[in-house]
């Protein structure tokens, strides 16, 4: 055993191996609060020494769990004790930035706010976002396929990745570092990598496509109060806004009320009493002329009785303020301290029935219980957190499966942001068939067929007669 | 042999198998003259068929090679006498359309065109467009990963496919009809189909993502005097639009000189003596607002001097006359007849360079030879179309040994657009590794073991020894 960490040591060297305490001080999961458990922390310092590292440890048959910001939350990034850690902190270089082609290469270890700040000292936009922003790895979103808040406009990670270079169980590095939009040769191996949590390869490097950096930012925070005007509203502002409505989050009456009047701190931007809140925001070119199209498209929906109230941001730090109600996460995570945070999709004509039956189921069984309801409807995401006032195992079992059953009835989505990590494990059949799950692990088995990558993330268990 | 057939039979119905003089009448190549050699084309009406008629064969160890439209450059359909061809002509129903949640799904046999029209209809655009569009089915551009005119705004297919059902070589159905824009349950195994030329899989239905269909378009023709300018103007105007610039086509002085002084029945809208054109559109939702902003912007990019002429389309007339002289393919055919064509992508600062040592090699060979340039330069895709006077395999292959070559040595991508097929497997080296390829193949041999989904296409050889 301490063979090979001898091995590993003599290519990283010995300040790219963490031991004893300097790795149980270290946390795997969030909240971050020490208790590490992996034998090891290994921090290379290049693709060539997480190359050289995977060989040894391929050999070895020694399990490899990948750390990246650790901001995620189903417990991908676990070690247990057997387990080697692999953290990319060490490989944080922005290569180039390329204000023709509109890319950004960089290494796995750098934090998105990092790449946000490159991307914008070079007039340009990279328009992944997410609170964890500042933690968070470039690594880490592609291994999760990270979204956010403008994936309505922008897509996931998936659609702003034009090249990796990952590499694999064995130690094989695949460069693919693609730095053009269209490419139609062959697989696009990319995809292997994207999204599946550490368990297929090891993501090193990137290219990141970038976008025009934004002249004009529009906010507004509208009233609603039928569920199926929330629907019909998202689609006549995106048409009218020409499909640059790069946000749209809405807010559950429990959700708003709670912040706004519970909470406090906020102001009350409109009455608390209305039955939904929108949150929407359109970016673009053209100071003036976004601004009339903005105001125009609001009035159509006010006339149009789709919305009944509005307030438009009339400057940053009123912006700052409407987006401060919707990103209370810490208000909120006191309100209902410990919560349970649910983050799942479905059809959005289906949120209003799925939200109501999971609310009489929680109140049935936990009369005391509470939840708010808020998220990115416009992707078909929203989020529940929940209380009800206990932690314990059973309990939390009990929640998570009227939640996924009520989920699964309805062709829903039990991640639609963190991934399945430990978390979720088991109730991946309420998203996913036997048949692309037995698809699933064809492939792990065929990229690590030892199943040394992030082993039990994802699957339960992969069969390795074959 | 006959017997399997019957056995097809038996599940597809009399109608569903053609044999003889019904195969030989149809074309397995682009464009169509008769002459498919298949043993028999397979025409199932659903996914179970599909499935029934895989499981035969896989048994069997029968090869398949999937049709949709025909449409493809590369060979990529092409059967021999031993393979048998599965036809999804027969399906081709658009099931639903759904206006919130902005979806159609359909079945794989679909024409393109029949999707955009769907769409239109319920007041949403279905983005991908391409000139096969009345012909090429979904099925097809799902296959080869389609373009098309809009990627700078929109992706490619890969990004507006939100889920399929493939049937697997052995029968397998993988029914993976996700409908939500964020879903990270495990593998996105749809990335399987997407670009793999049906060789791990054949995909039967698939959900799409639909966009808000544009109530303004703006299009202009301009002329740049410098290559360099291109790249500037590119991102200039995708700013000054924010984000909303939906094409984005270059014509090479040789291109536009030739389709409007030489053959004619355009017009001149510029006159022929720039050095480049650039053909640029953004749609949006607000007619006079996007109007005033694609002025604005132009007026900007003329007092800059990044461009020299401009002329903006007063109607719908003018803008398809302005579309006429870039899509003029048949006018270009006919007078490079026959002509060489090449579909390529790269840095767009390299492309000037890359252009001249091409021209430079083929007239030094070829002194007569002539060639023109265009293309999509946003997505950094470029046309090469080019006579040498002869179309003798020995000579179109020193043609394509210079291309890719000097290709490669950029690090450039050798199919942008139409695949691998059978016409560039030998060059696809110049734009992915080894370790790629290697990885490709594991690909294939885990999912399709057998080697039964049209054998011999992107790669050469799949080693069945594992």
């Amino acid at each position: 055993m301490n063979r090979l960490i001898d091995e590993i040591k003599k290519i990283v060297g010995p300040a790219g191996v963490l031991l004893g305490e300097e790795v149980t001080a270290r946390s795997d999961f969030w909240p971050p609060m020490g208790g590490c458990q992996a034998r090891a922390i290994i921090r290379p310092a290049s693709t060539q020494e997480v190359s050289d590292v995977l060989k040894l440890c391929h050999a070895a048959g020694q399990s490899v769990v990948t750390h990246g910001g650790l901001t995620g939350l189903v417990g991908g990034a676990k070690a247990s004790p057997e387990d080697i850690v692999l953290s990319l902190e060490r490989m944080h270089r922005i290569e180039t930035v390329d204000t023709i082609n509109r890319t950004v290469t960089v290494d796995a270890g750098v934090p998105l706010q990092r790449v946000h700040e490159a991307a914008e000292e070079a007039g340009l936009l990279f328009p992944l976002d997410l609170g964890a922003r500042g933690s968070c790895t470039i690594g880490g979103n592609i291994a999760t396929n990270a979204g956010g808040n403008s994936v309505i406009r922008y897509g996931m990670i998936r659609e702003q990745l034009l090249g990796v270079e990952a590499v694999l169980a064995d130690g094989t590095v695949i460069s693919s570092l693609n730095r053009v939009i269209k490419n139609n040769t062959g697989y696009d191996l990319k995809q292997l990598f994207i999204g599946s949590e550490g368990t297929l390869g090891v993501v090193t490097r990137a290219v990141l496509r970038l976008r025009p950096l934004p002249r004009s930012c529009n906010t507004a925070l509208v009233a609603i109060e039928q569920f199926d005007l929330l629907g019909r509203f998202l689609v006549e502002m995106d048409t009218a806004l020409g499909g640059t409505l790069s946000a749209f989050e809405v807010m559950w009456n429990d959700f708003y009320h709670l912040i706004v009047a519970e909470v406090g701190g906020h102001g009350q931007p409109l009455k608390p009493s209305h039955q939904f809140y929108v949150l929407l925001e359109s970016t673009g070119g053209h100071e003036q002329g976004d601004r009339d199209r903005f105001q125009d498209a609001l009035h159509e929906a006010m006339e149009a009785e789709l919305i009944v109230d509005a307030v438009i941001a009339q400057s940053k730090q009123q912006r700052a303020d409407l987006w401060g109600i919707r990103d209370d996460i810490e208000g909120l995570t006191m309100a209902f301290f410990p919560p349970l945070v649910f983050d799942i999709s479905l059809d959005i004509q289906q949120m209003d029935d799925y939200v109501e039956e999971v609310r009489e189921q929680l109140s049935q069984r936990w009369p005391a219980s509470r939840m708010v309801v808020f998220g990115h409807l416009g992707d078909g995401n929203i989020h529940l957190v929940l209380t009800i006032g206990s932690h314990e195992p059973g309990e939390v079992h009990a929640v998570e499966t009227i939640i996924y059953e009520a989920l699964g009835r309805r062709h829903g989505v039990i991640s639609a942001e963190h991934g399945i990590g430990l978390d979720k494990r088991e109730y991946l059949q309420h998203s996913r068939s036997a048949e692309e799950i037995k698809l699933m692990k064809i492939l792990k088995q065929a990229l690590d067929p030892i199943g040394i990558l992030n082993p039990g993330k994802i699957f339960t268990h992969v069969d390795s007669s074959s």
